[in-house]
């Protein structure tokens, strides 16, 4: 299996100039002494995620050509999802004049309905066991392209430019803890990372009522869990799991994964609020969870935590704070 | 009277490069499509806001033999603040090996008391009537250097260095909103900007609970407003006057200034946690309140709105936001 490379991880990042913030890294003061504390702050990209990145590289490695006829055909491209690809892909066309269909299950929050329809993306509700086959007949039908969220080398390459900015930033850096669900994130970072900076470390981190990666990376083959079970973790994005591209990719760049629980997610978010004015969605916090509570299992060192997304829901929010 | 120059505001930030996060600007896309906005998200300073620029560059301007021998005495730096200038010199004077002795109210909350002992300040409690004497006697006990809130060139030229990353990253930028208290961080931002791009307008924005300044642009000289008026609003960092030194900035730079009512800010509040996910205190949100509520009295166009810290006590914050 061919796996994405640096040179794919630079080209995309190429592409995505203009596009996707380069996002500063944050210090965070109050960390301990002996493993000072950086935060890659992703929840700032425009739809407030990371996956404007892949989505972004994903429109742009259309060819030029393509991306016209599709434009001229009304063909464009379709996407399922009810989370952040959602708005990245309607986001990213929109940026390069494409048209963009999502299919979103029914009972998807009005708020995220609202915000993919804001890009001028159209909205395809059904039922939630009709998404990816309505998204299959809607590319047959319109002669589309799929922008799957994490299954495919242009998504995980444009994922991978958060890790080039901060093996750029920071080339000092010895530990980077990343969230691990579909793992397009975790494999673009990885990759990047351990590339520009072979003595750091790269943890993923799961939620341990989502933890199948981990268990999948123990194995050493992917290990499914129902998808009842991942639905119980508050980290309502990180509850895909990686496919056989992305598990090669975490096998080969990961040097270890760590789960933690819900409540110490929550107290993350809380920390990431007060006391570096960033609010966070529940897998946002993953990574900074692992920092606060799983010292022991982790190398000490200069540390970046990807704070991957903050689209939580205001009453979420001030459940979390209050 | 001798004003800030724009190269003032160049040489602060060329010395206070590497001290302050160089903040990126924030697309909000939810904003008018005739009044396009950027966000400048000050909160993101490792002190959550500004006030680090003038700190940094009032510590770096101290001349470097005054230093060592302000070192070697043990006299340091005397700064009096309960707000953010109380961190942002603790944290400045840590930066430059100098020792800082902060002067605050009994009664300030334990958290910004921590906040400013984290970098290592002597924190001295007063009762609040003492504590401009305090400071003055600490001054001349110690043989140290006092660094004002605002009224000083250096503390002014910093505070600039926002406006001169508004000017490079975005020269065809069409209206600057910015918050008015002292008037430091209005004077260096409207001095660098109006250099820059002589087309755009800087319109200060105030509470109209404490709206000193605009009264005294009308008038055309400071005028006073007692301390228990300004205190009323709950934008705790805009409770302070400009002096004569920032009132002739403001008259020289500022094409105007409105005032917003306490429940606007609070709301701008809200916008920013859930359409850009950034945490604002009251001050902070200010600009944006007069960029949603304040449209007909400003010029329509490409906007900045400076948020200028987020320091808000949780409580406050899941108040706001429930």
């Amino acid at each position: 299996m061919q796996l994405v490379s640096l040179d794919d991880i630079r080209t995309a990042a190429d592409r995505v100039r203009g596009e996707v913030l380069r996002t500063p890294l944050l210090s965070a003061p109050w960390a301990d002494a002996d493993r000072p504390l950086w935060l890659k702050p992703e929840n700032l990209q425009p739809i407030g995620a990371f996956k404007l990145r892949g989505a972004s590289n994903a429109l742009a490695a259309l060819d030029d050509r393509t991306r016209r006829q599709g434009v001229a055909k009304g063909q464009g491209v379709v996407a399922y999802s009810s989370g952040n690809h959602a708005q990245a892909v309607a986001r990213a066309a929109q940026r390069f004049g494409v048209p963009a269909h999502i299919v979103m299950p029914e009972g998807t929050p009005q708020v995220k309905i609202d915000g993919t329809r804001l890009y001028g993306a159209e909205v395809v509700l059904v039922p939630l066991a009709e998404r990816e086959s309505t998204a299959f007949r809607l590319v047959d039908e319109l002669g589309a392209a799929l922008v799957p969220p994490f299954d495919h080398p242009d998504i995980i390459a444009g994922q991978g430019t958060a890790g080039l900015e901060i093996a750029d930033d920071f080339p000092d850096v010895e530990l980077v803890l990343v969230p691990v669900s579909g793992g397009g994130l975790a494999s673009g970072v990885g990759t990047a990372v351990k590339a520009l900076c072979p003595n750091a470390a790269v943890y993923g981190v799961e939620p341990e009522l989502a933890a199948d990666a981990a268990d999948s990376l123990r194995a050493g083959h992917v290990v499914e869990w129902p998808v009842a079970d991942r639905a119980r973790t508050v980290a309502d994005g990180l509850r895909a799991q990686p496919t056989e591209l992305t598990f090669a990719h975490l096998r080969a760049v990961l040097d270890g994964i760590v789960t933690v629980t819900d409540d110490e997610i929550c107290e993350a978010m809380r920390v990431l609020a007060t006391r570096n004015r960033l609010i966070a969605e529940p897998s946002g916090a993953v990574p900074l969870a692992a920092y606060l509570h799983r010292s022991g299992e982790l190398p000490r060192g200069r540390t970046v935590v990807v704070v991957s997304g903050g689209n939580v829901d205001r009453a979420m929010l001030a459940d979390v704070l209050g």
